[in-house]
């Protein structure tokens, strides 16, 4: 599209010129996410220093009807901080700094860019602990964190990112800049903006502030590495653990397929015995005595349900390798096809085993491996089609097994993402998760924030005709 | 207000004769709540016994533009089930079931009008736990928990209301059922409807059905009274409890003047040394090497701040005789004075120190007596201005404090309830806690859910004009 100058000219006024750019190389960067998804590239990528210039580009965006993607550090999985319609990215890489660290009353504030895995470090050097741990906490961000509702491995015991969210501030698509929750854990003052912005793949408003709730560190974690003759049996040892009346910290699980794929990837020996058809990998938490306890319990209820065998890690070394090699699975599974169609479904994880059974006619009817790993104690499996999509034939045998996983899942009693939202890639099946009354309400909801429609259009709501 | 004839018709076509009741005495009966508050008595209740029936009600108060006010157990403290412009209450009484106890998932299914107490007691009995726990746990409702996010002792530890709903069942104003999020813990399908109508008060939709999430129960609990001579140096152990890294299940606060009343109240002998100015009811909960592990802590923190005595329950008996005593603190307040001027305010809690000497002060200006205890470990404090409504000018010395409190409270980075909710009664202060700006989000919010503001009129936001 062509921007009108004077909106371009706002714009410079408000934030400099050095930090209103058109560079193709910019733009060009500002339209892929975290699975290099081609968008339509923005006319302009934008970098506000302040919140008080994030409301002045969305002032003028709202005046003069532009499009505008708010974008942190780009590594999400659905394509919600990829621009479809050009306009403006409005870039939060300057709003990077970790404002406080309040020991007392246990909260940090923050603004959006902050990493992830820099903040957690930042508070686990004076004993405090920040719990959600996506896979990508090298290099993704808070901000975009808060738009997911970001989950990863220690969501079992310690929830998804919502749950640490104590308050916000943000500013609307009309440039006005709200202020949500506060650093209390009790707020009931009027509705819950908080978590109705968390997980709101930047529709809403924008977030230029997070105030984030931290608990003590667990002071001992152990780790155990699980291996099962097959996946039902491991599946089986999940339900065991919770029968066992245990929340392990972490509980996730590795089909042989991907086993494969990270061990070629990272160029490592077998992590699992070869007549292993899965793996578990489970952590717990707390006080020194607690843990063993747990341990106890766990390694009783995966010996009930036929494990192989259960080492536990010995050394922090040790530990860092198995988190490695989950970390990269994602990666590592991209050398099996050029295109993964990546699915991050979640079922009851008492149907994690009909979840299986459907994988598994799933990959003999499209010919396709369709590897499996993820966040079993939270029934949150990634599933991955792997395919060449040069090939028209198994492209079209990939989107049906594609949509026969979501029908599925949805007949399970889940939904159809649990940590990587609609985004843009999971639009065509939004329809599977919400009636026609629940997405009519959601497109109010929308226009109540955004009468205009301008911030980040074509995310989560199929195209109205 | 006159109700059209077609409208009573309709109701009654659809609910039968017997569930639309219009005797004065249910009629006064559905008027009041928790604190007795004078409201303006519905035209009529409603009973419906099903969703369907729920829908008609709503569908034919939008349609002649009827208020209609959702109505569980009427406890609640901010007025949030209190008709004031008559037309309809529609009571839950009839949807009253646990409908699923789902071991396996960790989850439990339940009808809005389930009393709290009986949940817990159901799924403690299969070796499960529902945290969630208000002091009037034994007569309200999950209902009206969830549409106020309802707090309690345990939310130090384990969080509010909120945090266990996982899904819900709702009927919108306009007659629509709608179900948000489901029986997993992670969902990111569009935006998060479950949390926006947790702590909406109903006025965004009448809830018909809770999905909540449980956890294994902890085998020990440990139960603590600690007197201390002042109220500071009761704050002061808090602080230094959170310091030592541990988080008790509970930490309540109680001051002298609340000790008093309950100990009167109840008629028992002195809950704490007669020199005791503030007392701690703390509790940890775990595996039985955890919970010690944590007592000593507690306890080291304790004599650190200069602790009187630090006594420990040596049986359920003792134990559920401190409770009983912080149970009854509310009620038992009401001796001291006709009129409970009744506030739930929250600040951080590093801030409770300048919080209890905000309290002092307008103790000392307004000559009343302003009891104060709660839950320390949130900086929830329940402050109660105990007054005379007969004596006018006593009553507008008390009118000062109360907003006094509320504006210092703010001022501390607070909120103006952490726990009861804006209701009726703290309408008059949300410009307190909310921008001019915000608020008119919120209204956008609520147009979006109910076009014609039938649902609880007068609720949480104050006239326009």
């Amino acid at each position: 599209m062509t921007l009108p100058a004077a909106f371009v000219d706002a714009l410079v006024a408000a934030l400099g010129a050095a930090h209103v750019v058109d560079d193709p190389a910019a733009l060009e960067a500002a339209s892929v996410d975290g699975l290099d998804r081609d968008g339509h590239p923005p006319d302009l990528v934008v970098r506000p220093g302040s919140t008080a210039e994030v409301a002045c580009v969305m002032a003028a965006c709202d005046r003069w009807r532009v499009p505008v993607v708010p974008r942190g550090r780009g590594t999400g999985y659905s394509g919600g901080a990829v621009p479809v319609r050009g306009g403006v990215v409005l870039s939060l890489e300057r709003l990077d700094r970790i404002l406080e660290i309040d020991e007392a009353n246990l909260l940090a504030v923050v603004e959006p860019n902050v990493i992830t895995g820099d903040l957690q470090a930042a508070v686990e050097r004076v004993g405090l602990f920040y719990p959600p741990d996506p896979a990508s906490l090298d290099r993704c961000a808070i901000g975009g964190n808060v738009a997911e509702c970001a989950g990863g491995p220690r969501a079992f015991k310690y929830g998804t990112t919502g749950r640490y969210v104590l308050g916000l501030e943000a500013v609307l698509p009309t440039g006005e800049v709200v202020s949500a929750g506060g650093r209390t854990v009790k707020n009931v003052v009027g509705y819950d903006l908080t978590q109705l912005l968390v997980g709101s793949e930047g529709t809403l408003a924008v977030v230029t502030k997070v105030v984030l709730r931290l608990l003590p560190r667990p002071p001992v974690t152990a780790t155990l590495r699980v291996a099962f003759a097959s996946v039902d049996a491991a599946v089986a040892a999940v339900l065991e653990i919770v029968r066992a009346r245990v929340i392990p910290s972490v509980v996730e699980f590795v089909d042989r397929l991907s086993l494969d794929a990270v061990e070629r990837h990272l160029g490592i020996g077998a992590l699992v015995p070869a007549d292993a058809g899965a793996m578990l990998l489970i952590e717990a938490d707390g006080l020194a005595a607690e843990v063993e306890e747990q341990v106890a319990r766990i390694a009783e209820a995966c010996g009930r349900t036929g494990a192989l065998e259960v080492l536990r890690a010995a050394s922090d070394a040790e530990r860092e390798q198995l988190w490695r090699a989950r970390r990269e699975l994602s990666p590592a599974l991209r050398a099996l096809a050029p295109l993964k169609i990546n699915h991050d479904v979640v079922v009851p994880k008492a149907r994690i085993p009909d979840l299986v059974t459907l994988v598994a006619e799933l990959q003999r009817e499209s010919g396709l491996p369709i590897p499996c790993f993820g966040h079993a104690g939270d029934g949150n499996i990634h599933v991955n089609v792997m395919v060449d999509p040069a090939d028209a034939e198994a492209l079209a045998r990939a989107r049906t097994a594609e949509r026969r996983l979501l029908e599925g899942v949805v007949a399970l009693g889940g939904a159809i993402t649990g940590e990587h939202g609609i985004g843009l890639t999971k639009v065509p099946f939004i329809g599977l998760g919400l009636s026609a009354d629940e997405l009519a309400l959601m497109r109010r909801i929308k226009r109540a924030f955004d009468p205009h429609g301008i911030l980040n259009p074509g995310k989560i709501f199929p195209d109205e005709d």
